[in-house]
C-alpha cells in the first residue's frame, strides 16, 4: 500500500479553487476501514457545494463528492462488517441506519460525506465501518458508486416511503440520474412509467430503457396527456424533480390518495401549489432526501436479483474531474462517473 | 308522522335568498331510511356555497348543510342496518365507505350532503341506509350532529391517518371546529397539544379544555415557541388550518419524520412554502378533507367510551338559521349547532 | 334472450347429487345486472361445499361456484358502473368494498358466492352491480375467471397486505391456483421466488413459468435449502399453504420482521409452530382469505398493465361439472375451469 | 470514585450459584460511559438464564439482568450523547437502534445485556454510549428501571407496532411487568381495557389502576366476556401472555382485522390454534421480543409528558438479589427491582 495518495481538494468556497494534492493516507482507528476508491459518482450537490458551500459548515481543504465505490485495504481492530478485499460503496448520510431520521426540528440533519464530513475524491478514504455497504455483486465500480444518493433517493421515494405496486401508474420528471433510477425501479416493480423532458431525444432513450410513455413538455400539456393515458385515473406516484410551481401541475396531475415524491437540489426556491387538489384527492406529498443504510442494502439486493444497470451518461478519468463537474450543467442523461 | 314538513332552502346562489319552505315528506324506496332531523351543525363550507356556489352542480331548490342527527322514522324493506327509533347521524360524502377515496384524478369526488346531494337543513330527509352511521350514545342531538364533518376531519388527520401516539406534540392551529376536535382529540390519545391563535381569550378557553400550552400568532413567533416548548424537537404533527403561505411556518415547526395536515376550505388560494425543510426533515404533508364512514364509525365508538364532548359554542333555533350563518363569521369558539 | 337457462344444483348435501337443471332467466331489480356467463373457475371450497356444507346456511336448490366472468346482458334502471356488453368479473365476498373486513369478532363474515349467496354455475346470474367487477382486457373469459378467488387471495397477500419490493425473497408452497398466482405477482414485482412442491416435475414447470428455483420436499429440507439459497437471510414472504404444524417449518425459514401468509381451506385444522422464532424474528403472521373488492380492481389493472398470464390447467365444458370437480383433487396445476 | 466496587455474578449455569464478587470498577473506551447503577428491574428471563443458560453463549463469570437505571460517572472522549451527571437508563438490545431487526432467519439476534453482553447486577457499568438512552424525568431510579425490557415490550406491541387508537378494545392478559404497561399505555392512548387474571385480588388492583373490566379467567369464559363487553365486536388488539394452546382463545376472541401480540419467555413451547378464524378474520399475529432503542425514546418521551407511572410490587436491597429472584416465581404483581 503506498503511503502517499491523490486527492481533489479545494481551500475556499468559490469556482476554480480544485486542484489535486499529494497527502498521506489516512490512518485507521479501531472500528474505521481503509478504503481505495476505484469510482466516485457525482451529483449537482457536489456542484453547489464547491459553488456556495450551501451554507454548511465545511473543514478546509474541503474534498469534495459523496458517492464512491471501492476496496477494503485495511480494517481496525475492532471492525466486524468488513474485512480487506471487500467490494464496498459509501452511504450519503452516514449516521442514518435505520427508521427515523437524525436532526430535529431546528435543525434537520445534513451531515453528508462531501459536506460537513469529508468528501470522497481521494484515492484513499478511512471512515468508520458504518459508513459502508457491501457493493453489489453484478456492477462493475462506476456502476455501484451511483448508488449511494441518486439510486437510494428514487429507491427511497418509491419502494420504501412510496410501496409501489404492479400496475401503479409512475410519472418521472426528467431524465437525470433519479429520475431514470426512478424509471427503472418503477419498471422492476411492475408499475407503467411516463417520463416528462423537454427533449424528444432524451424521451426516445427513457422509451429504449422501458418507459412506457414519453410526454414532451415543451410541446404538449403534461397533465392533460398523464389524464389521457390514464383514463383520468391520474397519477399515483410522480417524481416531482422540478419543485418550485411545477409542483401544481402535479397536484392536478396526480390520482386520488396518490403520492408526490419531492426531490430536488437544495436551494432556497419554494414550492407552491393550488389547495383544491390537495383537499379533495389527499395525495401524500412528502419530500425526500436520499435515505437510510438499511434501504441502501435493499436496493443492492434488488440490483443483485435483478441485474438492473445504471445509466452512466459518461465516465471520466480521475485527472478530469472539472470536465466531469462542467457535464452536471448540460443535463445529463442518468450519471456522471470518474473511474479512479 | 306528519305529511308536510318545513325546509331552510334556496332558488338561486347569492346572499339573502334563503327562505324555509313548506314541502311534502319525501317518500323512501326500498333502501331508504326516512330521518326525522333533530340538529344540524354548520361548517364555513355552508356558507360559501350558499354565496357562490363553489362550482359545484346544485340542484334548485336547493337545502343546505351536511352535517345532522336524527331519528328514524321509517326504513325501506330493504334495510338491515336501522330501524325505527335508531338515533343516527349523517356522513358528509355518501359514497365513501371505507379504504380509498372514490373520485379520479381529473375530477376529485366531491359528492356531499349539501352540495351535489341534497343539504339536511330540512325537518326530514330520505336517504339511502348507507348514508347513516349510529349516533354516540353519549351525547345529545346537537352535540352528534358535530362529528360528521368536523370531528371526523380531526380524526381522520389525526389518527386514521396520522397514526398519533402518547407524547406525539401536535400543533392545533385555530380554535375553529375542527382544531376543537383536534385538540380534544390529540388530548385523548396522550399526545402534547399546543394551540395557536390571534386571542388570548380563546387560548385561555383551549387551556381550560386541556391544551398544553397556547401560543398567541399575533404577539409571539409561533415557531420559534414550538422549538423552545419541545426542546427543538419541533412538532410530530401540525393541523395547518390556515393555508396559504402559512405553510411554510408549518414546514419550519415540524419534526423530522412529522406529518402537516392541511384542512381548510375549499377557496382557490395556494398553499406555497421552502423547499429546504421538506427535502430535509421529509415530513409528511396531506391535505384532509374530512373521511370515510368507517373512519366516522371508529370515531363514535372513541366518543362513547372517552366520554368526549363536543365543544359548541352556540346553539341556535331551526328560525335562526341566518343567525347562525352569520355566527361563522365571526369565528367561533369551536361549533355552531341548530336545534330542531 | 333465451327466456330460459340451464344450471348446476343440488337440493342437498353430500356427493352425487348436483344436476343440470332447467330455469327461467332471473330478473334484475333496479340496482342489478343480468349477466351471461362465459366461464367459471373452481376452487377446493366448491368441492367441500357440496360435500359438507361447511356449516354455512344454504338456500336450495343450491347453485355451486363463485368465481365467473360474463357479459352483461341487462342492467337495472338504478345501475351507473356497467352497461350491456360489458365484459365483468364477480366478486367472492360481495359486501367488501374496501377497507376493513365486514363481520365481527364472534361471528366473521363469510358471505361469498356459492356459499350463503347464489353460486355461478348458471348460464346466467342477476346481481347488484356492486357484486362485478370491470374484467381485464387482455385475457379471454377463462382466464378472467380466475381472477376473482385465487388471483385476489395471491394478490391481496403479496402487495396489498405485503407490499412486496423488489429483490424480497418469496417462498411459495406448492403449484396450485393460488401458488402460482403468488409466484406470476411475485416475478411481476421483481422478487425472487422459490417454489416448494412434493413433484419434481411441478417444479420444472414452475421453473418454467418464471420461479427462480425450486425445492422438492420429499427429498429436501426445505428450511435449509432456503437458508442456503438465502444466504441465511431466510424468506421474507412465505405463502403458507399446507397449514397445520407445516407452519413451524416457516416460522424457521422466515427471515427477521418478515411475513407468513397462512393461506388455505377453511378445515377446522390447527396451525402450531415453536413460540422462539415467533418471538426474536417477530414475523407477521397473518391468516389470507381472498381480499375486497378495489384490490380486485387493483389486481385486474396490474393483470392488463403486465400481460399476466393465469394459468389453467385444463378447461371443462359445461356439461363437464363433474369431471371438473374430480380434476380438483388430483392436485392441478393452477386453475380449472368451466367454459360455457 | 471509588476503585472497586460489588457485583452479583456466577460461575456456571444453575441455581445457588450466585454470589457477591468484589471487583474493579471497569475502564471505559473512547466511546464508552461508565455509569453508577441505582437500580435494576428484574425480569423472569434472568432467572431463566441463571438456571438453564437458555442456550445462550454466557461469559463466566456471569453477571446477571439487563434493565438498569444509573448516573453517568465518566465518559470516553468520543462521547457526545451524554455526560458525566446524566440520568440514564440502558437498552436491552444495544445494536438495534431503530428499523428492522437484527440477525438473520438462521440466527435470530438475541445479543442482549445479561445473556450475551455482560449483566448491570453491578454498581458500575461500562458500555458504549450507544447503549443507553436518557431516562424519564419524571420518574425515580427504580421506576426508570423498568421500562428497558418490560415497559418497551408493552409500547412496541400496542403504540410502535399496533397503532393503537382511542376506542379500541385491549385484552391484556396477566398482570405482570409487561401486562401492566400494557395496561397503562392502552389507556393512555384512550383504549377501553379488559385484564383477564386467574386472582380476584389481582382483578381489583387491575381495575383501580384504570382497567375498564377484569375477567377471571378461572370462573368465566373469557371469550364469551369479551364478546358480551364489545357487543360482539371482539378485541382490536390482544396482549398475548400465556402462549401455547391459549392462542386458539385469542383467535376466538380477536376482531376481525385485530392484532394479537405473541409476548412470552423463550422456552421452547408450541403455539398452536384453529385455522378457520386466522383466515376469516385475518388478524395479524405477530412475536413481540422487547424492541429497538428509538421506541425506547419514544416510551421515555410518553412517560414523562403523560406522568405515567411503573407499577412496582416490591423494592428489594442489593444484597437481596436471591430473594428478588424467588419472588419472580410468585408472580408478581407489576415489577420486582433492585435498589442500589
Amino acid at each position: 500500500m503506498s503511503k502517499w495518495m491523490q486527492e481533489w481538494s479545494t481551500e475556499a468556497v468559490g469556482p476554480h479553487k480544485l486542484k489535486i494534492a499529494e497527502r498521506r493516507v489516512p490512518e485507521i482507528g479501531e472500528f474505521d476501514v481503509l478504503v481505495r476508491t476505484t469510482a466516485v459518482s457525482l451529483n449537482y450537490r457536489d456542484k453547489l457545494i464547491l459553488e456556495s458551500g450551501m451554507g454548511l459548515a465545511l473543514t478546509f481543504p474541503f474534498v469534495p463528492a459523496s458517492d464512491m465505490s471501492g476496496v477494503v485495504e485495511a480494517v481496525g481492530k475492532g471492525v466486524t462488517r468488513f474485512k480487506a478485499g471487500d467490494r464496498v460503496i459509501s452511504t450519503f448520510a452516514p449516521v442514518w441506519l435505520d427508521g427515523l431520521r437524525p436532526g430535529n426540528g431546528r435543525t434537520p440533519a445534513y451531515d453528508t460525506l462531501g459536506g460537513v464530513h469529508p468528501g470522497v475524491m481521494s484515492e484513499y478514504v478511512a471512515f468508520p465501518e458504518d459508513w459502508f455497504v457491501a457493493a453489489p455483486k453484478r456492477l462493475d465500480a462506476a456502476e455501484a458508486s451511483t448508488l449511494p444518493c441518486a439510486g437510494l433517493t428514487a429507491w427511497f421515494a418509491l419502494i420504501e416511503k412510496g410501496h409501489l405496486k404492479p400496475g401503479d401508474r409512475v410519472v418521472v420528471q426528467g431524465t437525470g440520474g433519479v429520475a431514470l433510477f426512478g424509471l427503472q425501479i418503477a419498471k422492476a416493480v411492475g408499475a407503467e412509467v411516463i417520463v416528462t423532458s423537454s427533449s424528444g431525444e432524451k424521451l426516445e432513450k427513457a422509451l429504449a430503457l422501458g418507459a412506457d410513455h414519453g410526454i414532451n413538455r415543451l410541446s404538449e400539456d403534461w397533465v392533460e396527456r398523464v389524464y389521457a393515458l390514464t383514463g383520468d385515473h391520474g397519477a399515483d406516484h410522480i417524481l416531482e424533480i422540478a419543485g418550485g410551481a411545477a409542483l401544481g401541475q402535479s397536484l392536478k396531475a396526480v390520482a386520488p390518495d396518490g403520492r408526490i415524491s419531492v426531490i430536488g437540489v437544495l436551494e432556497g426556491f419554494e414550492v407552491s401549489g393550488p389547495v383544491a387538489p390537495l383537499l379533495l384527492k389527499s395525495p401524500v406529498l412528502q419530500g425526500i432526501s436520499v435515505g437510510h443504510r438499511r434501504a441502501l442494502e435493499d436496493l443492492v439486493g434488488a440490483v443483485d436479483r435483478l441485474r438492473l444497470k445504471p445509466v452512466i451518461d459518461k465516465r471520466y478519468k480521475f485527472t478530469e474531474f472539472n470536465e466531469a463537474l462542467a457535464h452536471l450543467d448540460r443535463g445529463p442523461f442518468g450519471k456522471v462517473v470518474i473511474e479512479f
